[in-house]
């Protein structure tokens, strides 16, 4: 059977566009809080487990052995714009491992933020520092040096690196991620098939501990509080994930990935969620993260109406007009 | 109901992306060749009836009281990528009305071609000029010229340019365009909503002059030969609907609108198609297309070898390694 509308695309005063979708809530106890559509499918999250990703850092002593404080936290779990300040910490953070960008192996683009792209076209070319995964690639070569291990094919599933991940991956979400679930990310790591339902509850487990070992917990919370206190470099300037975490700080997590996915967690109710949009569309994966926002967490006033512009976003022309506007069905939608 | 899958995003091995749509395939005499999905809702066309739209520029004798050739019929015609090419043709089309790029009411965004935006950001910024839809707009602006009218304000619906392109519309589609199904498009002219199956119906006739009034009939023929004449005009380098056109020449007419939307023609069979993707995405609609082409165009061994990467495209990471592909569904795939 088909998944359900998530979120319709208006122009004027017709639907011109619809999203379809899954969507999984669940705690931390593994309970479904909401599943809508099919939550059994294997889905790949790409970049919305970068948090999960990112806990070797912390486990293998990398972060402590090269001081990385709460920005170097959050670009590890970041898909950043490539701003200027991003770029700057990546390269400080290849740099404590005594390395520099030819490390990087995820790929040379533009940075996603068209303002840096402009600026960086009138004074140069992009870089492998640019890449919006070059926060977590500086954190995977941390890693290979903190475990001793050769950091040439750090992206490659067989390597130690990668098999730490994989495992932790496996350990948090309980899924079992063997060969014929693992593909190709944007960035040449692998990126392993999940359902959303045990995505969800991974990230349940990442919000409050339950069930992890107490170093993995204690990492969890350390990566949660990096991206709290610097969401501006978990994305960057206007970027969704970015201005949601900057809203409602350790109350939300929130992470987005390429192909209509996002991953996040509501600590203090000790929900995690996991989001597909079947089509891949980001712009409406973002806006049923904002419903179950409003769904879950308890808001103030001022909150209620800033997360107003995240929940029915409005559409406007290359002239400034006003066109149209995606809003989410009554599926997902809030209960007023 | 919903429509059905009509192209499925693999990475590795497995699915990760599905896009459900409509497509209708009518022949001149209004008979449905191929109906998939509901092909009786009202879709907007947005940028998919340019040449439509482009009617009224020979009709109106504009196209020949200033002399246009090929590539301005082509531009008026096209979304373009904002080349160099097409933005001093476009500014040629303005000055030949005695016009320059202040008169365009497009809006501003950077060339849609990588390239060209790069390029132009080393030296300056973009103008309405660059916009994609700044051949129309030239367009229009000479329509209201030949027809006595002033220019400002051409892009509103009661300008007589816009009340003739309506009246165009609803003719060459047998549509009633009532102010129940007007939206604002992204350059801000008018777009009506019209179901795929007299979208269709209205593309057979505009490639076979079927119930069209001669003058109308012989307008759409230079339309179609300059656009197969001129095709990097109707999109630019590496464009999706240039590189079809420049494959099958008059044999194919095809062209995109935002949101998912390809309509166009097989003018030797007497069909016209009209496509639109339920979720907006235009790499899935380019897919059908190229079923369609598979499906209904006899083809030499060479068009068939140079169709099978727009039929199945290869999806490459930025490192340029092979990580998945798009494919159309049974559904819409040609029979081998």
């Amino acid at each position: 059977m088909s998944d359900p509308v998530l979120v319709e695309v208006l122009r004027g005063t017709l639907v011109e566009s619809r999203h379809r979708g899954a969507v999984a809530v669940v705690d931390a106890g593994g309970r479904t809080v909401l599943g809508l559509g099919d939550v059994t499918l294997p889905v790949f999250p790409r970049s919305a487990v970068k948090a999960l990703q990112a806990l070797a850092l912390i486990e293998t002593g990398a972060a402590d052995k090269f001081g990385f404080g709460d920005e170097e936290l959050a670009l590890a779990c970041s898909s950043h714009s490539g701003e200027p300040g991003h770029v700057v910490r990546v390269q400080g953070m290849l740099a404590k491992a005594g390395l520099d960008a030819s490390a990087l192996a995820c790929g040379t683009h533009w940075p996603a933020s068209e303002a840096a792209a402009t600026a960086l076209a009138r004074i140069g070319e992009p870089s492998a520092l640019h890449n919006n995964c070059s926060g977590k690639h500086a954190g995977f070569l941390c890693d290979a040096c903190a475990l001793g291990a050769d950091h040439i094919g750090y992206w490659k599933p067989e390597h130690p690196v990668q098999r730490q991940v994989r495992d932790t991956l496996a350990d948090v979400t309980g899924a079992t991620l063997g060969d014929d679930c693992r593909a190709i990310d944007g960035c040449s790591v692998p990126t392993w098939a999940i359902p959303l339902q045990q995505l969800a509850h991974g990230f349940a487990k990442f919000a409050t501990g339950h069930k992890l070992s107490a170093e993995r917990a204690r990492a969890a919370v350390r990566l949660r509080s990096a991206c709290a206190q610097k969401p501006w470099y978990v994305g960057g300037t206007g970027r969704f994930c970015t201005d949601i975490i900057q809203l409602f700080g350790a109350r939300v997590f929130v992470k987005t990935g390429a192909e209509g996915v996002y991953c996040g967690a509501f600590p203090e109710q000790g929900f995690g969620f996991a989001i597909k949009c079947d089509d891949g569309a980001g712009r409406a994966a973002q806006v049923v993260v904002a419903a179950l926002v409003a769904r879950f967490l308890p808001r103030s006033d001022i909150e209620r109406t800033a997360l107003a512009r995240f929940l029915r976003p409005t559409l406007r022309n290359w002239n400034g007009f006003e066109v149209g506007a995606l809003r989410p069905t009554d599926a997902v939608a809030a209960v007023a």
